[in-house]
């Protein structure tokens, strides 16, 4: 065998049916019935003590008792045989195993679940679930699941891979491609995941020539962090990952010590990696499903592909459609001049002729096929949509054009989409798949016929330039102290020296430049303003010894009983703005970058962007301008601009510092000052938080 | 007669159909067929020289041979005979008409269309349209409409006034209202509003006891500024307004002189107003029909009821509603300890019996009605949502006992909820009617429930107290200077000298109070800080004397050659937060209020609100605590509080101002300085823009 155990879980030319049940009406029963309903044409092999034969296929007593290298077995048998059938699976060199069983981890027997992935882990056998319903291939006529829908009908093969982390939505997803005709390359419910997990199958689907979208329910990901990677060779690869991902609202509690780690909230993190990655997200089933017939009728898109004509039985409805279009980022091109002049022909002059154009209810037939037909035409159009209504337009009558117009869009590379005016207003199911076999998208309403090409269409958007890869250099030595961490990472600190004596400022001062700042230390002084107790700008010594004698009598007489420290000095750094950046483990995205406003923004505005590490210069130059704060970052109102190329370098070198060192868990540097063109950038504070006691160097 | 006219319009006990024809074939048609086909028992008086009777009813040669005092003449006439049948009408003292007829504004026919609204002003006589649809009163059979959706069916009689600016959207949602079977008190399509618009209707709604929901389609008011009393109206009166506002897309492209005309953008402000006025907004028609549904079904909210208890049928799916309802602000309780250890009776160990319970696919019926039963009986429940699939459900068995729960839950004060898993997976209409005829909500999908019910909630809001009217006094004398509108508002606007003598700036800086602040005033220097151009805090003459020396020598030093105007002496303000306040017209909405982070944050964080006009305190202050910088402004990482009371108080005056100050178009306060707790406000800068050039004083 050269093929590898996920491809003989996928293509699987021989399956034993592990304590399979004579009884079609129990679950044990269904899938050797499936297998023969949809004409599976490898080897089925049945195991149960109590028969000879199911079916009349013989059957075996045990998993002992199985020929050699079988590629899958599905485990039919309650939790507490489970372990045990799959040692025996393993020992007779079965490639892979399904177990549908409940009661493992998710009904807290985390014990018993851990005893499956030991037996994964020890023998090489590769498991799908517990608790899972199951996997589906259509092209293959494999159903090694329960799934209920597969009584009624099984979706036709196609290019749309269905993963998904619950049993019971992807039955319910089933059950929508069967209605809507949206072929299935296959479907996987992965359950406990004990063994194989979501993205080992996101990343096996990459490798399919017959995937063209991979579309995912998601509760939770294990290795999160190697979701961008992915989502990266999918676009590479020319494939879309689509995800529907529940629990926003109990995402973001997670306890952290940094301000990073609070500001995080995993549905931030989610959020902004998804869109980095490039993933097409999704907030509901039917908008998963929309997504899935898009890409089911329309394919992979390509870059140019975008231009969408409509014809509406509404002017207010096209307003809504334009709305819908903006929000999408879908492009309604203008119509060109010819286009224009030959809808003029046969519409009202009140009407208008632009995109959408409202062909009024009372357009007779011969009319409308000429509009629809010369939009099609507009070389700026690759997808025509049609609003129908029943109060307009005799469906019956329509239906022979309709789905000669869809074959001839084909024709020229063009495609034909439908919808209704009103959701009661619908063609009969019959009609619909007539139009979809043709190659029409037909949805309910123009907006979801909208939201659908959109979502396909961000499929092709440009990613910028990933770093997708660390090198694998030795870890550095492990220290301690947050300013060691900034200088490993090449990023200045701010020298500051807090002094009781003058002439020891004075001396400082010297070494480290003019101009200064002289600031009182004191906890029992907050407004150190009033007190005179801030000197900004001071130039040379003659200057800071004069504000040195102005501030302790200014200080002296504003607050004559304050303990003071001493009297800091800094550097004088003039211009700039602060961030903050942050590095921070995601428990489920694995380590991110954070970058934002800082300083007292940084609570206030909540203006961050997240990115999953590691992370290209490129992505973080991409990630400052993409926050609220970025036009100061590039000189606004006539400041000066801001060396945002020094930032994203000092960021990225923290961030590949973070990569290496990891005995780091939480890194906030904020202030990160980044100074006027040419200036660069300097931290003004920093704090390391370690994961475990590091050892001094 | 003492009704008035837009009583009479909408409850007519005689109809004249001016241009009736006998053909119902023909749009001219089709309003007598349906008045007799809905059984219409007012009297009727078809108006056309060509007929002496149509279908058994004396015709009238003009308008002008119409009896005294008809309530409405439906005008079913093209354009151009129009107004000459308007004119008779009126002169035969009709109270009401409607006009169909096309080609006029929305044709580019305004004069056509004057003409129109001259005879109304100048008769009396009170028009719909021209360019809509129609009226439609199920009540009492007015069909003066010309409608499709009526040759299937009428709406049946109910508590939603439907109002649209689209007649063919309002056609698909009269559609969407029979499919649904939602109650209607009428629909009036409005088009080109010659006359009667969108808003006057809404008041007129507001004192009919037959409407709870009034639903609108708008793509464009008249006079908007009545919108926020309206709504608050309405609030009052117990009845709820749903809008669907097209144009997003459109708006916010109104060319503006100052800051806040720019960053206004009319989506913003209509959202903002919207939503302080309490008005549900809805992104989509099907999202207007849900609302519809829900307040047809389950009547106007009161402000305890809000509790919802969900049965799925996929644990996945309840994290997917517990989603949704987090979004819609809806409440899922905990169940009771009681109702916990009921469901456990039914439910297997490794279940967990929390909201929403997911009952699993394999519960029997029976237990399955155990756990809805004991679920709708929770005290901290109000409504019950069952996910329903064929997967797991006989619909047919459940029927019955749907129905019966539906109406035992009616019987105590409760109400019950369907969707399905799949949207492919839904009951027969037939059966779906019924149930809806018991009183259940039922939607395809969980999160449109959700939804439905979570906006239907949102009507019992409580919402700040208003000032919705303004004092008739006088208004003001009229300058044409910022500052004295300022003054006039009682806002201080802070002083500040700009001088070339050191003596007179001392003498200023004396009679303002130290401590003061310096600066170089000079367009040649960008950067004062770096040229030694700013001195803060100086805190008496001899402090001020000093940096005037020191600063003339390091500007002279840092720019020789620069252009001096002199040195600008103001008092130093100390702490605080720069507000922006701005004033304008809004086109659609009238006098707007904006107020924002201000300074160079105005337009880096478009951290904005809008408020309608006028406005109270509380609306004001709401407004500010609403804004992301909000926490600065109460005292954030320690720093002091601001005087936000007088920010809102000065706020309050200026707003006024405005509404009374009639000659001003546009007002920037940009910054205004907010200062600690009990310092007040004062403006740093101010721009008042005239719609017209003021007399001087």
């Amino acid at each position: 065998m050269t093929m590898d155990a996920l491809s003989r879980l996928l293509n699987p030319v021989s399956i034993a049916l592990v304590g399979a049940s004579p009884d079609a009406g129990k679950l044990a029963g269904r899938p050797l019935a499936y297998l023969k309903k949809y004409g599976y044409r490898g080897r089925i092999y049945p195991v149960n003590p109590k028969h000879k034969e199911i079916d009349g296929v013989p059957c075996y007593a045990t998993a002992q008792d199985l020929p050699e290298g079988i590629d899958l077995a599905l485990i039919l048998l309650p939790a507490k045989g489970v372990a045990d059938a799959l040692e025996q699976c393993a020992s007779r060199g079965v490639a892979s195993a399904i177990s549908i069983a409940g009661g493992f981890a998710e009904a807290g027997e985390t014990a018993e679940q851990a005893r499956l992935s030991d037996i994964c882990r020890r023998t090489g056998i590769r498991l799908v679930g517990p608790n899972c319903v199951g996997l589906l291939r259509p092209a293959f006529g494999v159903t090694a699941t329960f799934s209920s829908e597969l009584k009624n009908s099984m979706p036709r093969p196609g290019k749309v891979a269905l993963l998904t982390q619950s049993g019971a939505l992807g039955n319910s997803l089933l059950q929508s491609f069967n209605d809507l005709d949206i072929g299935l390359a296959y479907w996987v419910s992965t359950g406990n995941e004990a063994d194989i997990g979501l993205l080992e199958l996101v990343e096996h689907s990459l490798a399919d020539d017959n995937v063209e979208l991979i579309a995912l329910y998601v509760e939770g990901l294990k290795q999160g962090e190697r979701l961008k990677g992915l989502a990266r060779r999918a676009r590479a690869a020319g494939k879309a990952i689509a995800v529907l991902r529940s629990g926003k609202s109990q995402l973001g509690r997670a306890a952290a010590v940094s301000h990073t780690g609070k500001l995080a909230g995993a549905w931030k993190v989610w959020r902004d990696i998804a869109a980095q990655a490039g993933l097409i997200t999704v907030d509901n089933l039917d908008q998963l499903v929309d997504v899935a017939i898009a890409f089911d009728r329309y394919g992979f898109p390509t870059r140019s592909s975008a231009g969408l004509g409509v014809l509406t039985v509404s002017g207010g409805l096209g307003v809504l459609i334009s709305d819908a279009a903006a929000e999408h980022d879908l492009l309604l091109p203008a119509f060109s001049a010819a286009t224009q002049s030959r809808l003029r022909e046969v519409l009202p002059a009140q009407m208008t002729v632009a995109n959408p154009v409202d062909t009024a209810l009372f357009t007779d037939e011969k009319g409308y096929a000429h509009c629809a037909e010369t939009v099609l035409h507009d070389a700026s159009i690759e997808t025509l949509l049609l609003v129908l209504t029943s109060l307009a337009h005799d469906y019956k009558a329509l239906l022979p054009w309709l789905e000669k117009l869809s074959r001839d869009a084909l024709a020229i590379g063009k495609r034909l989409a439908l919808s209704y005016l009103s959701s009661s207003d619908q063609l009969t199911p019959a009609d619909r798949r007539q139009l979809m076999r043709a190659g029409a998208l037909v949805l309910p309403t123009a907006e979801r016929v909208v939201a659908a090409l959109g979502r396909r269409q961000s499929a092709a958007r440009v990613l910028p330039a990933a770093d997708c890869s660390l090198s694998n250099d030795v870890a550095s030595a492990v220290s301690s102290s947050s300013a060691d961490f900034l200088r490993r990472a090449h990023v200045p600190l701010v020298p500051e020296g807090v002094f009781t004596e003058r002439a020891a400022a004075l001396d400082f001062a010297l070494a480290q430049g003019y101009p200064v700042v002289l600031k009182v230390v004191s906890p029992a002084i907050a407004h150190k303003s009033e007190a005179g107790g801030v000197a900004l700008n001071l130039r040379d010594a003659q200057a800071l010894g004069d504000a040195w004698d102005t501030m302790r009598r200014s200080v002296a007489a504003y607050a004559p009983d304050a303990a003071i420290a001493g009297y800091s000095v800094q550097p004088m750094l003039c211009g700039g703005f602060e961030l903050i950046v942050g590095c921070s483990i995601d428990p489920e995205l694995g380590r991110v970058l954070m970058v934002g406003a800082g300083g007292i923004w940084a609570e206030l505005l909540d203006d961050v962007r997240f990115v999953g590490l590691p992370a290209s210069i490129e992505e973080i130059t991409l990630a400052l301008g993409s926050l609220r704060i970025a036009p100061i970052l590039s000189g606004a109102r006539g400041q000066a601009a801001l060396d945002v190329a020094a930032a994203a370098s000092a960021i990225h070198r923290l961030a590949q510092r973070f990569l290496r060192d990891t005995w780091v868990r939480e890194i906030d540097v904020n202030p990160l000052l980044v100074r006027p063109l040419g200036k660069g950038v300097v931290a003004l504070d920093v704090l390391v938080v370690p994961s475990v006691p590091p050892k001094e160097q």
